[in-house]
């Protein structure tokens, strides 16, 4: 197996010249490349007719082409429908954003739709003056923007057992990364005066379900935003419209959705989302409790079991997302032999905390098996395990929390699979 | 009239104190404060019942609360709908990512629903192989994510003869911001290898209209990708799917849309798009023309005439767009008094080359008039100049390249309303 090195290019010429020569007759080495193309002699009707004029849509949407990219569910993952997860298809994008139609989301109690003038925001318990504020309040206080990843604590849970689900949407799609534009809590809590007894704070949501979680003070004065707005344009009814909690850098389940109300505590609540759920069961049968930070992480997301490679033998592109809670990314390693040589990954795209970093390898694939994998190095040092490594410490008995480095294999015609190796 | 320096926070604490204690009274200085305000106690129907579980869509959508924010259209602007324009809401959003549904498209011969299967790229002319590249090809070169405003060159054009169009939505909604994926042109030329004698190139569109212009070669080196996705999904099909070029910090009309050929040659063509068009009619009948750049630019977005103050006195927000053609925009300057008192606006988000750029200034209204304007410095010095500065040297025969101070006035209900000020 040839790899190229970081730097190298890939000789694409040799390719292109025999393959794609125009007027010639195209050999295919590409999947789309039948052999004399007539593609290139034909016109097309849309270069003969005019397009649509009149209706294009006041609010766009994707082309009916790309009707196959969209958000899956997995209908065993949970109980009922109403209490359900849809994936983001990360194997069908690039970049660092996701695009707000293909957002994950979790819901508990279903999507609420809330009229935003009958929405309002309160903060009570241990503050000098309990306030409400309403829609139009918020936007008198200065807003910030930032672009943060989203990560569920239980994405790849599945995968402590073993490889579990084909493909990165179940795998890895538990996540979503967009620029939020918000308030920072911080600004609010000074607005109603923290009391020096206040030590933590409880989000609540104005959903059914009613989500609550605890949150220690420091976290909540530091860089928590209750946010209004993500990539531009309002919250998505599913991602809590018209008001959530942004937490930077912690586990998705804490981002409360639907915000009505803010509640400040001497002490933890140990409600529900933070016993029953969201601890991180041991071996021994005692919990990891508060385990809020996302540690760093990566996945390859092409080639992978949803996107095979489909051009045969040659220069080909492998890409995947990395993201760390506790910073950025400066650093990302590849093996296309199951860790027997690392490449360091080119990196792509602006570089911002606690936001997905897109990484990029090229090589030129010889048709033989790949065992693909990659681990991410975060901007403290951390360094993303293998399962194996965190399973040495935590065992097997945990949903929450897995970012050990992913594998696919891939065969001789281009297919991969979700597999392990030790 | 007191305003606020940067730096010092309006103090709100008294508005809000009084505002919007919690089971008091809300004595409504806000818009959205009524007497009392029943919402408080109210039992709202989606804290009570689940919401949609089965049907959270595939592909999301905005909540029903927010159909009011869209693209719009002006009817009298272009003599035909298929040959038409949707302007960005951009006093609808914030942040610096326009969502894909909302994103500024001008259409020559109506919006291509072009099949990915059966596009080709042909790069021809002046080469050593002329090739044709199908999509699939196009994904195994080396990628590239850049965030890139778009802006049409005739973005603010009706105000050159004065003020015209009562809102930024059609003052300078002629733009957007997204982060695209794509290959660098540059890599497709070297593929095919230039000739020493070819020193442009003309992209062309796959629509009725077959878009063309003319580029120096040095730019088609530099920075221009040939991109299919736009904040990570594909591009929209009236943003050219499957394939545009990218020009960055250059005028939109040259970003071409449906890319299906690139042709290379030893001087420019002199297209109707760069000839009766595209080109800055002088007061001396002569015309300046390859003016590609877009000059340093800014406009308030909030308050604007579309987005009045609705919440009376006190703790306001401005906020703005700006961007450079030539780099990135380390400094706004705002005046609420038609320029007699300068302030420094507060820059947030990332500060990214040939992107647009969030400022905000926070003041206190006392109630009365305000004269609102922001001027845009670049990373290279320049300063964004008067209208009347400009028209000193262009005169007022031009469409294009109107990057001048734009001026909201706001009477004391808070209405706005787009003037001049001399």
């Amino acid at each position: 197996m040839t790899v190229s090195d970081k730097g190298t290019k890939p000789s694409r010429r040799a390719f292109l010249k025999g393959a794609a020569a125009a007027g010639g007759t195209l050999a295919g080495a590409g999947a789309a490349h039948a052999a004399g193309d007539p593609v290139i002699t034909e016109l097309q009707p849309w270069m003969q007719q005019l397009g649509d004029g009149v209706d294009v849509a006041p609010y766009g949407k994707p082309s009916e082409y790309e009707s196959h990219v969209k958000r899956r569910t997995v209908e065993w993952l949970t109980a009922d429908p109403v209490s359900s997860i849809n994936f983001t298809p990360l194997h069908e994008l690039d970049g660092i954003i996701t695009p707000n139609g293909l957002c994950f989301e979790r819901h508990h109690a279903g999507t609420a739709h809330i009229d935003p003038a009958k929405h309002r925001l309160m903060i009570n318990g241990l503050v000098d003056t309990p306030l409400v504020f309403t829609m139009a309040d918020l936007l008198r206080f200065p807003r910030e923007n930032h672009v943060y990843f989203l990560e569920c604590a239980a994405n790849s849970g599945m995968e402590w057992r073993g490889a579990q689900l084909n493909g990165c949407q179940f795998t890895h799609g538990m996540i979503h990364n967009v620029m939020y534009t918000g308030v920072k809590l911080r600004h609010l809590l000074e607005e109603a005066g923290v009391k020096t007894s206040g030590k933590w704070v409880m989000p609540e949501g104005a959903d059914a379900a009613a989500m609550t979680r605890s949150i220690p003070m420091e976290k909540a004065l530091d860089d928590c935003l209750v946010a209004w707005k993500m990539n531009g344009e309002a919250l998505r009814p599913e991602q809590g419209y018209p008001l959530r909690l942004v937490v930077p850098g912690w586990e998705g389940n804490m981002w409360v959705k639907w915000l009505r109300r803010i509640e400040v505590g001497d002490e933890p609540w140990h409600h529900r989302e933070e016993t029953s759920k969201y601890t991180d069961l041991l071996a021994d049968g005692t919990a990891r409790r508060f385990t809020w930070e996302m540690d760093a992480k990566s996945v390859i997301t092409n080639p992978s079991p949803q996107a095979p490679i489909l051009h045969g033998k040659g220069p080909t592109v492998l890409t995947g997302l990395a993201w760390s809670g506790r910073g950025t990314i400066p650093r990302v390693d590849v093996t296309i032999d199951g860790g027997k040589n690392w490449h360091a990954a080119r990196m792509s795209g602006p570089s911002l905390d606690k936001s997905m970093h897109r990484f990029y390898f090229e090589f030129d694939w010889d048709g033989g098996e790949l065992l693909l994998q990659s681990r991410a190095h975060d901007s403290t040092g951390y360094v993303q395990p293998t399962k194996n490594e965190l399973r040495d410490y935590r065992g097997t008995n945990s949903i929450y929390h897995n970012n050990g480095i992913q594998t696919w294999y891939v065969n001789k015609n281009g297919e991969a699979e979700n597999v392990e190796v030790s």
